[in-house]
């Protein structure tokens, strides 16, 4: 109070300055682009979180496209669920054929493939929301290029959103992206438990 | 090689009992049986997954039943999307009305109608999957009764899986859950770029 007799301005300055900071937070706030997510870590919901996002986006009257980079070793639903709605694009990496980590060169070809596929959707505006799931599996062996990948993702349409899921996403990735979480394992009932992996539930 | 020509039951013995330790770790694997799921933390990507695990029980032709605790401040999608779905039965709390923290009495009372519905499902054993959206909010806010909570969920239809969501989940349900994620936030575009929250992801 003290102060503010001294130097009548001083109170006014502050408070102009503090206008302007809270103009160029809420200018931020506005800004509406599309997002990058990345959802990684060891626990279980990295994929769900995913397809959770595109039913939201599709409750929004939202046109999805969706990469699965790995097929897991039973159906996981989202597939059977997922493919038979308009306004989802459905590709699963070298659908009809398992993985052979004994044929890396079948396994590169079979990525490069699923990330063409990917390319093109993020080349498209008409997409409002890619899901790359499991992209991180294949980056981290390495199957695709992490650059074209970056490149790719930030080369996209301004307005559209990613989602990329996995285990291990590469530093370069998480420095790109807007939004990181991390799902960590706080207790896992197949490992703890002997619960078998149910349908319905991954476990 | 030495040793066991001393003693030729020896390796006989250490297979027996090796293929018993693998009997007993297939017993248990195939131990068919609901699941609890929390998925808990400040992390994004909790209700999403919840929703997730929806569409891939839905994706097997599971009945789910949704309850949800807390509606957002903006629509979230999910609730357009899948109210429309046959096998899914969806209650949000409280519906029709705001939060009021002002006045506890009628959250106490809109979180209890939500719970007996939740506790309905949770004794009808055609509900494959149960979702408690943003329960933990409700018990952080003590307008449910823990111990009510937890005895209707363990007393529910062995085979019924339920994923409960929300931050903060309290001690007594991570123990008494079969599995358990943490979202963590490792970078938030809402927080630290301030990018508005947009329809379609929520940041």
């Amino acid at each position: 109070m003290r102060e503010r007799a001294k130097d009548p301005d001083r109170h006014a300055r502050r408070m102009e300055a503090k206008q302007q900071i809270m103009q160029e937070r809420i200018a931020r706030a506005q800004k509406e682009q599309g997002v990058l997510l990345v959802l990684t870590g060891s626990g279980k919901g990295k994929s769900s979180s995913g397809f959770g996002m595109v039913a939201r986006a599709l409750g929004h009257d939202m046109k999805v496209g969706i990469v699965q980079f790995i097929k897991g070793a039973f159906s996981t639903g989202e597939d059977a669920f997922f493919r038979k709605l308009p306004n989802v694009d459905y590709h699963v990496m070298g659908e009809g054929y398992t993985w052979d980590t004994q044929n890396r060169e079948r396994d590169v070809a079979a990525a490069e493939d699923a990330w063409n596929i990917a390319a093109g959707m993020l080349k498209d505006d008409s997409y409002d929301m890619v899901l790359l799931d499991e992209l991180n599996i294949a980056l981290k062996y390495e199957y695709i290029d992490l650059d074209r990948v970056l490149d790719d993702l930030q080369a996209r349409p301004e307005m559209q959103h990613v989602v990329v899921t996995g285990r291990h996403a590469p530093e370069e990735l998480i420095e790109l992206a807007d939004t990181v979480t991390e799902m960590k394992v706080v207790k896992h009932a197949f490992k703890d438990l002997g619960v078998k992996a149910q349908k319905g539930v991954e476990l």
